[in-house]
């Protein structure tokens, strides 16, 4: 039995119209001056960012705004933001977006709160003391940043993409509206499902004695994501397809589904950390590429998760070889991502990397002391470039 | 789409030996004077009270003690805890045992924080505006007090057991560490199963349209402690069910299996209330005597509810009859109730109420303003009345 915690306080609000009690909601904590931080033209353009001005305004709290948040965050939009926040002596940000705009929150509000440089609690094991507190209004159903206590940056001198992950960044809350998901393009709704359950599945591919009650969990999650994607690759406008998919984005990545694990394997997250990092792809179409690969290139290793995992959420009919099975509920899976016209090779995603390219890729991956990646099979340098040219 | 809010702020600290980081973890809260609070002999026989006060010792972390918590908590032994506090000037409640304890910890934070009287909190409509910090070590998976916001108190003028919900008392931490149970006797292991799956149960039947996900966690969650209860039946040493069993205890009540749902119905759990009100039964085998016959009372308000629970949770085969498989559901959850030595009626409980004693029972119910408990089926008192008397 492994020792584990379960740490979630976000407190979230959920349904329709959630967003209309900004002003109160902020109110009531006491904060008086806030940082609204989104991305591009879509939060202006649908009047949301208007709304919420006029919210606080109602309740006599003062604000300042930064956009521009662009997809894979990038590290010198933190440092204005930062700025901004200690000149204008901001006590609240409120991140209004998906997991893009809240890691950004996260990052400035670190930097904000702490004299060190930010960069540094992403590039090396230094630890934030302290966060500024964050709230978010949710607008893409994905990352699950919005329970979580990770932040994902991109670094652009160097292409690094970099996490840091701690407490103190948990959103004070989390306004969930399902509405504001129905104007998302397809190919975003489909790769933030497929972002979704691949929180659970990290976790659930792992090396330890899992509890049954995670398991049934992450299972459930998993077939309840898996269904309603494909619901919404035929009927974007289903709201409550999209409430289902935006209430799994935050328990598959607060804790939930690790619960008692140890820890995951997370090495399709930092294979596709090298992708974006460097070609600035769809997060979630990146990781449907990484995948199956990587599940091909380790399932021996844990060959009766694979099978539990092919049975119980691909619906795969058990054969009488433990291997088929597995490499069936892998291939499923990939039959399930092109049914959402998500890619599984580097081609399909548009890329054709080179042989150095791929090197370089799988040279600077986010290793352990120890130069390896996660625990299914712990994975060094010539295994990710072997999956990295198998994805090809 | 219910608008719908889910706040767990608790840390969870589970596993083997995690009690014995108490002395750290209060420190690292900073908190300075503890109420140990407690039950009867065996916490202090088995060693764990002297654990704990060697630790606070070894943190130079002050403390007082209050023991003797009884099943069905009594108002007057948290008004004992609320003078000892402030007497003390306690910044702590530190509670070690199963359901009664926190919720007794919880009366004592209550009152030692406000300058009402504590049992205005449970017995109107007042809310507690304060309370004192909580923590837990669990040694009874049953009541879900470790996470929830709820806590039941029996104040012994007139037998009134009433509860109080407030976001205010939720335990800072709570340690979970499922050999600390090993020693529990069957009898409160089995009704400790009963509770913790009729939490989730009252939010299951309902009114409202249900998050599919909710669903299935919430089914998963049933099939699991099911398994194990039945287990732990037959293997009390079981250590990884009684695992499975403690955490489902404080998922089945934080919120994550009503979220989305109309609140749930409760009406089991409040005629349960008037029970051990009276005749001081344990809580999980008044449970079991008064939901079968609740759910025979009202299974045809919601069909198709009672259709899936037997199916997707009681394994039964769905008949063509829709409501000759409701009523199969309702008989498996009795055999199961039975394979635990747990008792489906009053008779099996040892009790043998009187016409009159059954009417007082049903008009001291605690019944919102429009006079009904319940959402399934909105419950009067000539309802309750005809359920205890099925009971019987």
């Amino acid at each position: 039995m492994n020792q584990t915690q379960f740490y979630a306080p976000t407190r979230v609000i959920f349904g329709a119209d959630t967003e209309k009690q900004i002003g109160d909601i902020i109110a009531n904590y006491g904060y008086k001056k806030v940082l609204i931080h989104y991305g591009g033209q879509s939060a202006l353009r649908s009047g949301l960012i208007d709304h919420v001005k006029q919210s606080l305004i109602s309740k006599k709290i003062d604000f300042v705004e930064l956009g521009g948040v662009v997809p894979n965050p990038v590290l010198s939009l933190v440092y204005q933001g930062i700025t901004l926040a200690k000149t204008e002596k901001v006590d609240f940000i409120l991140a209004i977006g998906g997991g893009s705009v809240i890691d950004s929150a996260k990052a400035i509000g670190y930097g904000a709160a702490n004299e060190q440089d930010v960069w540094d609690y992403y590039s090396t094991s230094a630890l934030p003391q302290a966060c500024l507190p964050i709230g978010t209004i949710l607008t893409i159903a994905a990352a699950g940043s919005e329970m979580s206590n990770s932040s994902v940056i991109t670094n652009e001198a160097g292409n690094l993409k970099r996490g840091c992950g701690s407490d103190l960044s948990r959103p004070l809350f989390s306004i969930m509206d399902p509405v504001l998901t129905l104007t998302l393009p397809d190919y975003q709704t489909a790769a933030g499902c497929v972002d979704i359950m691949m929180h659970t599945m990290e976790r659930y591919f792992n090396h330890g004695d899992n509890l049954e009650l995670t398991d049934a969990i992450s299972e459930s999650l998993l077939r309840v994501v898996k269904k309603n994607a494909l619901l919404l690759a035929k009927e974007p406008q289903n709201l409550a397809a999209r409430g289902e998919v935006m209430w799994a984005s935050s328990l598959s990545h607060n804790g939930l589904t690790g619960f008692g694990t140890d820890g995951g394997d997370f090495a399709t997250h930092k294979i596709e950390h090298e992708l974006s990092g460097m070609f600035d792809v769809t997060h979630g179409a990146g990781l449907a590429v990484v995948w199956p690969n990587w599940a091909r290139y380790v399932f021996k290793e844990r060959l009766e998760r694979f099978v539990q995992f092919a049975v119980n959420v691909m619906d795969v009919e058990p054969c009488a070889d433990a291997e088929e099975t597995a490499l069936k509920g892998i291939h499923a899976m990939e039959n399930f991502y092109h049914a959402l016209k998500m890619p599984t090779n580097l081609k399909e995603l548009g890329l054709n990397p080179t042989e150095a390219e791929l090197q370089e890729m799988a040279e600077k991956c986010d290793y352990r002391p120890d130069g390896t990646i996660g625990i299914v099979k712990k994975l060094a340098v010539s295994d990710v470039y072997a999956i990295l040219k198998c994805s090809r």
